[in-house]
């Protein structure tokens, strides 16, 4: 089976071909830029390819209700030319294949449930940590859209005690994102992330806003693994550190061995690793060509 | 259609028998006892009623896990005799009827989306604000278990500013449940909730809590319908003040007609009143006579 995959982040695009074991065979990127540049750019990509299926797992908001007219739609976003932009329609009169649609956050995360970190179980979080924080939710087997679709990367921690940092969330200013995102670390810092030294007291701070959030999920809604993405994940002194921030949160209170001795498989980063987007793309194209849209349409 | 249902909460029993359309026929209730007690009432009142399914919603925490040696049983517990305690094996034995198992709170989320103010709707949020605070999820038409299930009222907020009270949690102090079940309520200002004037400051500070915790739910879940119930929330004046705690915590970030001007739809008190319990628990038993159990057991 080839399938393809797209993925349209923030900064890039990224679309590849693949197969139904997840295996992808080919890739190309580009920088994202007004929607009809992009969408000429991946149509260009995708033509004469002979994909079954087409997996889209992009930045939102989106439009996920298929009863609405504007599905398949962006709705409203700062990114010159996107607010309202048919993305969805304007592939579907490109290619005559089945597609999957989702949020970036809700594929990566379902590619980690299909091959990755979450392989056979029926639930899993997926926090992508970076330029913004995104949280992708896969529960009972199903995306979460909602009302609209989740946006856990907006949710209010408790500030840190010796942080004072007011935030930059152009919404909330000290919301998750606004402390916790790369841009925060290197406002609050004056440095990159990746230039501080691994002991250096920014990555206990980030791993309490990240603790705290976590936590927060896993009372909210029990999700059977936690996987955490994105460049800030790259800083690997953070993981034990969040891990650690975790127990301190739920003092005990939720009993499960995964959340005591076994937190080290619990609490993960993607199994697809730098992969997670474009494969969770790919397992939404999947999904699509076998017709699971009831899965993922709700 | 004759269904049994049980609503087994921390101070009472509520047993009830109703029919497929919500309808509850008969009703007795009696103190929350030891569980040998308790199931001997519960077995003499279904007795000989000839019910053709049960459905159980009740306080936790509870194994919902069908491939768990422990499922149907309670977990550990403060309250005496019930940690390990074989609920629905004991029901189980005595009554040879299919049986529908599951929380107090996703029962009363369930049954607000079989018979209330969630009707016709795939996905809610049930809160109960009463001597704890528990939330139910409703979500993609199936209820959300996970690793072990929502455990939602332990969230940690922000703390009001104005407020010195150290919080009533023994694993948390002052998580929601520490701060704005109703024994905090008493504790802080030294009288009952329903004591205190509907204009006291008390009812601001709780709006404050509770607005939070439902703007994160919102964020992290994108629930079609957000219900609170319980006994806290006969104050009337608490709903519009929890419905601009929300607004403001969003701060417009999430686009919705339903957090504008329909928020008055979208946070509501429960369509079924003071019986979304024991309904719950009847649309649990209405679940598993349809065998809709891949519904409920994930």
């Amino acid at each position: 089976m080839r399938i393809g995959a797209i993925e349209a982040g923030g900064t890039k695009f990224v679309c590849g071909i693949g197969n139904e074991h997840g295996e992808i065979e080919d890739r190309i990127s580009f920088p994202t830029d007004r929607p009809e540049k992009n969408m000429s750019e991946v149509i260009s990509y995708f033509e004469g390819k002979g994909v079954e299926a087409i997996g889209i797992g992009t930045f939102g908001p989106i439009d996920l209700n298929p009863e609405s007219e504007m599905y398949g739609c962006v709705t409203s976003t700062p990114k010159p030319g996107w607010s309202g932009f048919p993305f969805l329609p304007t592939l579907q009169k490109a290619f005559n294949v089945p597609f999957g649609w989702d949020t970036d956050v809700n594929a990566a995360a379902y590619g980690e449930a299909v091959w990755g970190a979450a392989q056979g179980l029926d639930s899993c979080v997926y926090y992508t940590i970076g330029t913004g924080v995104g949280v992708g939710v896969y529960t009972e087997g199903k995306l979460v859209h909602g009302l609209v679709h989740p946006e856990g990367g907006h949710i209010m921690t408790r500030r840190h005690p010796h942080d004072h940092f007011e935030g930059n969330c152009p919404f909330h200013n000290d919301c998750l994102e606004g402390m916790a995102a790369g841009p925060a670390i290197e406002k609050r810092w004056g440095v990159k992330g990746h230039e501080l030294p691994a002991d250096h007291e920014a990555w206990e701070m980030e791993a309490f806003y990240l603790g705290q959030a976590i936590a927060g999920t896993i009372l909210m809604l029990s999700p059977k693994k936690v996987i955490l993405g994105g460049g800030v994940m790259h800083q690997e002194q953070l993981l034990p550190l969040i891990r650690a921030e975790v127990q301190r949160a739920l003092n005990g209170y939720v009993v499960a061995d995964e959340l005591k001795g076994r937190i080290d498989e619990y609490i993960v980063t993607p199994g697809l690793g730098d992969n997670a987007g474009l494969s969770g793309a790919l397992a939404l194209g999947k999904a699509a060509a076998e017709k699971k849209l009831n899965l993922l349409n709700g």
